[in-house]
Formats: C-alpha cells, structure tokens, sequence
C-alpha cells in the first residue's frame, strides 16, 4: 500500500475510525495521484475509488499495484454494494468541510454506516508536511518562477500594459516545462500597486513605476509563489525607504522560520517593526503551499501554529499605502532541521527594468 | 423592492417558511445583481447583505435604493445581532445542495433557528425562466459568439494547433465586448474530434479534418453556448453522412422544443433515429444556460422536464466514433410561446475554412 494512505489507516484507527469517506479531489490527488471526479473509501479491507465511464481508464493508467485501489464504475455500484462497504464499521469519517449538507444526507442514506465522524481538516493537517517527492515538484516549480522573472526583467518595457506582462508569465510557463500559472499573476504598476490583490489592467507602464509582480506555476500538481516589486526605469526617492523596511523584514522572517517558532509571534514582530516605522500589516505574511497555492499553515495575528520541518511556506511582508504605490517581496520557503532555505531564489535587491 | 426579490418572499411565504439564507454566490448574484463574498438573509422585516471590508464599497455602489437591501459588514454583526436576525421565525429556508454540512452547523449555532429547512434549488427553478432583462444580455452574448465564429471562419489556417484557434477566440470576446469565455472553448480536430468534451492539444489542423469549435461567452454576467463542426480545405466523405444526420436532428429537436414538450421525449426520439442509423446517442442533448453555462433545466434519457417559455436551453446533438471523428451541432435556443428560436444564428451548411 502507498505510504501515504498507510499513513491515514493509521490515523483513523488512532482515532477509533474504522473507515473514511474522501471527497475532496485535491486530497483524493494527494493519497492516490488520481485526478478525475469521484470518491475515494477508505474500509476495514479494501481501498476504493468508485468513479464513471469518462475517468476508468485514466485512474487505472495512473494507479499503481503498489497502491492497492479496487477501481469501481459508479454504476456497477448496487445500493447492496453501498451498505455493505463500511460493514463492521462503527464509526466512518467523512468530510465535513468539503461536502455539502445535501451530499452527507445522501451518504448516510447509502452507507448505512451507525456513525459518521467529522474529521477535521484530517488530510489537509498532514499535507503540511512536504515529503521528499513532493519537496523536489515545488523546487521545480520554483526554478521555472525564478527562470520566468529573470525573462520578465529584460522582457517588461515602458509603454507595456500590465496584461501584457501577465499574459507573458502564463506563456512563459507553459513554453517552459510547467503546466500554466499556479494562480492568476498579478502585476500592478504605479497607484495600483498600492492593492495587495490587484488584478492586471490596460494601465501602461510608466516611468518611475514600482512594479509589484505575484506569480507561480504548477509542477506536477504542485504549486510556486514569488513576489517582486521592480522599478520602470527609476526608483522614485520615496519608495526606497519602504522597500528597504519590507525587505529588511522579508529577510528577518526567513531567518525566523525554524523548527519550533511561531506564526503569530513572527507575524507580530512584523506588525511591530512596520507600526514603529509609521504602516501597518494590512495583509497576512504567508501560507502553506504545495498542491494548492494556498493551503495550511496560514500565518495569522490570532491563531497560532509552530513551525516544523518539511513545511513550505510563503514570506510575503508588504506595505500598501492607498492611491501612493505599494510593495511586497515574497519568496517561497522549505523548513528544514538547521533552518529555513528560500526555494524562489530570484534577486531581491533593487532591480531597474525598461532600461 | 426589486421583483426577484418579491418573487422570493412570496415564493417562501407560500412553503411556511418565514426567513431563508442565500449562500449561493450565483443566486445572490441573480437576485441583487452583487458579486462579492457574503451571505443574503431574507428575514421576516429586512433583506440584509453580510459581507466583509473588502467588497462593501463596491456592494454599495451596485445596489439602488429599489432593491432594499441593508449591507453589513461582518465584522460588526454581534452573535445577538445573528441570534436576532430570525427571531420570530419558525421555519427558516437554507441551501443545503451549496453548504457544506460544516457551515450548516455554524449556522444552527449562529442564527439559533428553530427548524433549518431545505428549499431544494427553490432559486435555480425559478432561474429557469429568463426575463427581458436577462433574455437581452444573452441575446448579446450570443450575437458576439456569432461574430467570433464569422472571424474563425478566416482566421483558421491548415498548420495551425488547436491551442491557437482557442486562444483567438478568447481574445476575440475580450476585444469584442464580452467579458470573456464562458467556459474553456473545444477547438477539436480529426480524430480529437471524437471526443465530447476534448481539451485543445498543440495538435496542427490537417487537410481534411473535421474541426469541432464549441464556444461561448459572457456578457453582463450571462453566457452564450454554440458548436459548429466545420472542415479543413475539404469535406472527407465518410463524414458528409453523419453531418447531415447530426444536423437534420438538430433541426428537428429545434421545431420540437415547444411549450409543453418533453425533453426526455424529445431525447428518445433524437436516439432512436441515431439508432436507427447504426449510432449512438451517448451525450446529453442539452442544457440551460444563463449566469452558469450549465444551469436547470438538463435533457435526459431518464429524468423529465417539460419544456416552457422563457426557457434558454442549448440544443446540441452529436455523434463521436473513436478514433474517428464526431460531429457536434449546437444553438442556443429560447422558448417562446409561438415555438423555440435559435439565438446563435451561425450558418449550419457545410463550412470549409483554411482555403
């Protein structure tokens, strides 16, 4: 059996779980490979995947032996076939934040099971954790983003619109080995820099715009993100001592991420260094990333969550001053026992385009 | 008040339920016209809109006084002010087919209703039947699909991929006053044609392929939906047979769809004529189209619907031989009392492109 799900038999049995129900396809993705639409039971004897017509020879294409996964045609599946799924079961997880109210009253109809058990996030607390085949997808996903912006700093020109240049990253990706953007790229010039979720416009680039630049690609599944804010031409006086306080904290926090630190505690150090200089911290420092763009753990001023090894993570402190400009510097970050190594590793000194 | 809501409180009224919450971003959207990230509460004196800060000034400025709607924002709604929202109401509407089963129970905690009711797609029913309003935005979603397939109809070259078809007609859209596709075009050409809902591959269109473009795309919120099989320098003429076939039901279905026709009727007759012809029918012959390109009501072999006016349904038989070709025909098609008339008006004759 694959180790990951060897891995949730034993979770579920820790948590007196003789079964589980996975709806969720990106957690479906990440116990199986599968991508296609349907349901994954976890039994006391068997895996399945019950799926349809349109998926079968994909999913039996991308098992394994190795997997150990009965592959079902959803409607070779009697209502006999259902009840008897979880036979012996008492308790069978399922997914409560992933399946509507409508779907968990059809289960309960169908697998007849005494008691299902919500399960809290169960998959996507362990895919926090990068193994080493996931750790190498992620890095390729970000040697291509640093390949891509290096392209963009001799690409991007005055006069260019911000789509074009976000229209660039998708191709770029696509012409380069990974499978298109991981989300869709910002890139905002001058005042609309000034918003953390910009969305690119036919603006054109002018000279002594800031360039705030968000972008990744999809490896495999698997996701990269990476800011830069670069310069048309000239760096405007009053920039500089903004981007010099993101980056000097942008740096502080990476060497904060080590094994047993806390997200709430970086992001405070953060919020405070930015308030003694005069801005706030409008926006989260970061998020898991892996085969979502965004995924556990998030960085948060309330809750909390410890770092730990094999996690990845964005580092993405930013000052946004309204109707001015803005600028953030992001890179995406592996946890390991000695510290934390930036996997985007493109420049983060001053960078002039449009030259 | 605006009449859709209207509709819906007298709608609710009449099923003894004194309050509903909307949580379906595309049904708030059909009722208020807002796009943003909330939830919609019709409560026995107020319509009250919860969002957060990042979409209440955009919410403001899409709502006129006639829609009296009352724009919180969540951060300041009190657990008294959620527990009071209902309060006389016995039987509150929710939707369970859009919430997951988690959220659910955040609102039995939260609204403290007595009885959390099912409305069974109460508003995706009445979406079925499009007003003028409505009927004029697909009517220009549909007339600039027409205009896109004209300029096809030039553009495409033998020795161009796939891939290069569909983008152009994404770009079309953009440039041409829509908001762009309303679902990923299929550009499928010689033996890809044979699947129905194939991706565009870097594939080179070839003398004598037969090229199955399906294509729509989005005006003012509402979608366009048409496929035209067209040929590549020549027609082969193993294909003309199926064509004509294909087309002959489709006209047909066309005449058929009537008020007070079967679409589970019209589908058996539309199979047994393929039949009878030694093919299959192994695609669902259509669909409704409006804020989502796949919304009620669906053609089926199984489930009926009984055609009525102001219905926009798309009319698209098709017949797929494996590792052949296939032959797709598709308008969209409203309902009116004096019989169905085809909105996407592209000329259905055999097309030969790349001359």
């Amino acid at each position: 059996m694959n180790t990951k799900i060897k891995w949730l038999r034993d979770k579920i049995n820790l948590l007196n779980m003789q079964g589980i129900i996975i709806s969720n396809p990106v957690n479906i993705r990440y116990l199986t490979n599968i991508e296609a639409e349907g349901v994954l039971l976890i039994t006391r004897k068997e895996n399945i995947y019950i799926t349809d017509g349109r998926y079968i020879e994909d999913v039996n294409h991308t098992l394994t032996i190795d997997d150990e996964i009965s592959v079902y045609n959803v409607k070779d599946v009697s209502s006999y076939d259902y009840e008897n799924f979880f036979s012996f079961c008492e308790n069978v997880g399922f997914e409560e934040n992933y399946i509507t109210y409508a779907k968990y009253k059809q289960y309960m109809q169908q697998y007849k099971v005494n008691n299902f058990e919500e399960t809290d996030f169960i998959i996507e607390k362990q895919r926090v954790f990068k193994d080493e085949e996931e750790l190498q997808k992620i890095e390729k996903a970000c040697e291509i983003t640093d390949q891509c912006f290096s392209h963009l700093c001799k690409f991007i020109q005055i006069g260019m619109t911000e789509k074009q240049v976000a229209d660039e990253i998708g191709k770029f990706y696509q012409e380069n080995g990974a499978e298109g953007n991981s989300f869709d790229p910002i890139v905002a010039s001058g005042k609309n820099s000034s918003k953390p979720h910009a969305i690119p416009t036919e603006k054109k680039i002018e000279l002594g715009d800031p360039i705030v630049i968000d972008m990744g690609c999809k490896y495999q599944g698997y996701c990269s993100d990476m800011t830069r804010t670069v310069f048309a031409g000239t760096i405007p006086n009053e920039v500089r001592p903004i981007y010099d306080l993101v980056l000097k904290n942008q740096k502080q926090v990476q060497n904060d991420l080590v094994e047993g630190a806390s997200l709430k505690m970086i992001s405070k150090m953060v919020e405070n260094d930015f308030r003694l200089n005069g801005y706030n911290l409008i926006h989260a420092l970061g998020h898991g990333v892996g085969l979502e763009i965004h995924e556990l753990p998030y960085f948060s001023l309330k809750n909390d969550v410890f770092v730990k090894e094999k996690m990845v993570l964005t580092n993405e402190p930013g000052i946004y001053l309204p109707n001015q400009f803005g600028v953030r510097i992001e890179d995406t970050v592996k946890v390991t026992k000695s510290g934390s190594i930036n996997l985007t590793k493109s420049d983060k000194n001053y960078i002039i385009v449009g030259k």
